[in-house]
């Protein structure tokens, strides 16, 4: 199949344009490289080394033997998004180019802005160019398993069956998003299932899980590394956790801990992703998978990070700094996981191997991670009227970028932070 | 009290405005008049003759003896929200200030774009704007019954009591938009209930039904008239009907005519706001009113304008095109009324004495709506990919307007199109 990954420079991009190739797929992609500084801006860079990206389409030609065609540009303008898809035509578009980090979106209201603003206006730029150029093309869309908050119910997949005051619907399941960043998930599903309604589009929209992990079997030298993300606010729980204890400090999970969410490897999402893709949706149909392997609380994943670490012969311990963000610390959490499963979905990769393979590659990193040991913990705070203020404190220049503008969209996406 | 009202200039704005002022209240108010602008755009103006905003600013003062304050400007422009705030410091603010045809939504990319852009932009700049400056100022946001869609169950008040697979909780009500900008309705519904929880701020959503009327005991002199759209991207249903009997063409209930809607006369939504107003939400209370006065399909809103203007001597036929748009033409409606009743609203205006008031004022003003004759009948369709060719073909300028782009939201607002 011919596939157009957006973000495919991102964490989850980069491996899925490999294990596609792999695959014996077609692969192009685009990016605009606003992760990369993005990151910068907060004062962090990937602790794992990641080449610019001819160099990254170099190594694939040389260790892989394929091709893969990249167009650099960004989703906020059109002509730019409709001409890489009249020339493409794909039969599948994997969607990854947004924003992707929730502190990001809760720094102040223009990173509120920003956030909401390219992601959607990414989005609305597919749905029509889709419609207009290659209107077969099934849209795989990066959702989040944020989207449904912490409900006191079942999660089901998107849609559920209802029965209120005697009479039955088949209904989207309630969105209760936690930050500016998710909300923004929530209105793309929005959108994207109203373009399956009224342009006969076929969507798959993944709620996805927290990603962990360092690599998965195609990125089988350094030149083809993904990138992985360490700082509050670009990196996620798990990877994060490990971070902290190979730097010798402690294990940091928000509040009670008693926050649980829905996981995924690395290697798994991929699996995940390469499922949706090769099994598309039909014409007109909006279909919805959860995607995760399993769901932990973060003392869960706290404690075997430092059971493993103990192993590996460090001693990390555990504080719990107060929750910058407003979540229940404590709450009932089950998501239904049958869709992906029904494709041939099986877990492949248990959460204690893919710590041991994050601790051994973080390892090898360990001065990256040192020299920006400072942006590891918390600062952004969910209430707070001047997160600027706190960023600069860090030490970080008060005004490390000017305000993000409409028109500077992110396609880079990693999945969904914690 | 001291109320702020955004989108003061447009069809519920400024009745709004002449309603607090008669009660008493203090009020002020900002606008950008790009609903103005935009309806010229499609080639239509207000049946209506309105006067520039100074003018309507001298009539308050020579009519009533009150004072009304104005800030021209864009509620995309952060730093204008946030000084109008802190120079106002009101204790309530009702936000009106979107681009809130649907039609115009669905004409392109760029417009559903600007729609979506715009909407949410402005709703982020003013949560932010009251965590700054006012953060006890009650926010009294416009949204409109067409977030809820169809659903073949009763329509609670944003938030219903559900048990699913032997739990329960308390949900927000799922939302099945129909048109981009009733999507970014949706969007706005979650960033204010979101902002009450993270800011602690006060919200009270208003889902309005489809507003009918041309006018309010406020409205006492031609002065003090507010607008009237009777084109088929800015009118909506009900009035529309009316335009089309006086003009002496078909009433066009679209496709089978089974829709049915929430209407409600802008007089009683004009108590309605008030009372939202009168009795502010608390301190992190995010509260949802369904705000209407009943509903009807839309083929009875024709067979009783055409009854009306038959009596009054027009001959008025009923004629069914295609439906443009994407919607059930059959199906069950029931919306729950509760919590204005709870405040003391009580319908005032009974639907045919409202239709005969129209029909008074529209012959009137008949030469306005002869000289736009050719803007009532639909040519934006839904699934169209080229709305643009279809208004060229009406014989408006190819490119009536550049494509708006963000930063240039409306602020002004009239209840939600049907």
């Amino acid at each position: 199949m011919k596939v157009l990954i957006t973000g495919i420079d991102g964490y989850s991009g980069w491996p899925l344009a490999l294990h596609l190739l792999g695959r014996g797929h077609d692969v192009a992609g685009l990016d605009n490289f606003i992760t990369r500084r993005r990151v910068t801006e907060v004062g962090s860079w990937s602790a794992t080394p990641i080449r610019p990206f001819p160099k990254r389409q170099e190594a694939v030609r040389r260790h892989l033997g394929k091709e893969l065609r990249f167009y650099k540009g960004d989703m906020t303008n059109y002509a730019f998004v409709h001409e890489v898809l009249a020339k493409e035509r794909p039969d599948a578009i994997v969607h990854l180019a947004e924003q992707r980090s929730a502190p990001y979106s809760m720094i102040d209201v223009h990173h509120a802005v920003a956030t909401q603003v390219d992601n959607v206006t990414g989005t609305l730029h597919l749905l029509y160019a889709i419609r207009d150029t290659c209107p077969d093309a099934h849209l795989v869309k990066m959702g989040t398993m944020g989207e449904y908050g912490t409900p006191n119910i079942d999660i089901p997949e998107g849609f559920f069956e209802i029965e209120y005051r005697g009479r039955k619907d088949r209904l989207p399941f309630p969105r209760q998003a936690g930050s500016w960043y998710h909300w923004s998930k929530v209105f793309d599903s929005g959108d994207v299932m109203f373009a399956t309604r009224i342009f006969n589009l076929a969507a798959t929209d993944v709620m996805q899980g927290v990603i962990y992990g360092t690599r998965t079997p195609d990125l089988t030298h350094d030149a083809l590394l993904t990138r992985f993300d360490f700082d509050e606010t670009w990196g996620t729980a798990l990877n994060r956790f490990v971070v902290e204890a190979v730097l010798g400090i402690p294990i940091t999970p928000y509040g009670a801990g008693g926050q649980k969410r829905g996981f995924i490897a690395l290697e798994d999402s991929m699996q995940s992703l390469r499922l949706a893709v090769e099994h598309p949706a039909k014409a007109g149909e909006y279909r919805v998978f959860n995607q995760f392997d399993a769901y932990y609380s973060v003392n869960e994943l706290a404690e075997l990070v430092q059971r493993v670490g103990t192993e590996l012969g460090l001693h990390p311990t555990i504080e719990h700094p107060p929750d910058p963000r407003v979540e229940a610390e404590q709450h009932y959490y089950q998501p239904v996981l049958e869709n992906l499963p029904r494709l041939g979905y099986t877990r492949t990769r248990s959460l204690e191997d893919v710590v041991r393979e994050i601790f051994h590659d973080l390892k090898r990193f360990k001065r990256r991670l040192v020299a920006r040991k400072h942006v590891v913990m918390p600062v952004v705070l969910w209430r707070d009227a001047d997160n600027r203020g706190h960023l600069s404190a860090r030490g970080e220049p008060a005004k490390p970028a000017p305000p993000p503008t409409p028109g500077s969209a992110p396609t880079t996406a990693n999945g969904s932070p914690a």
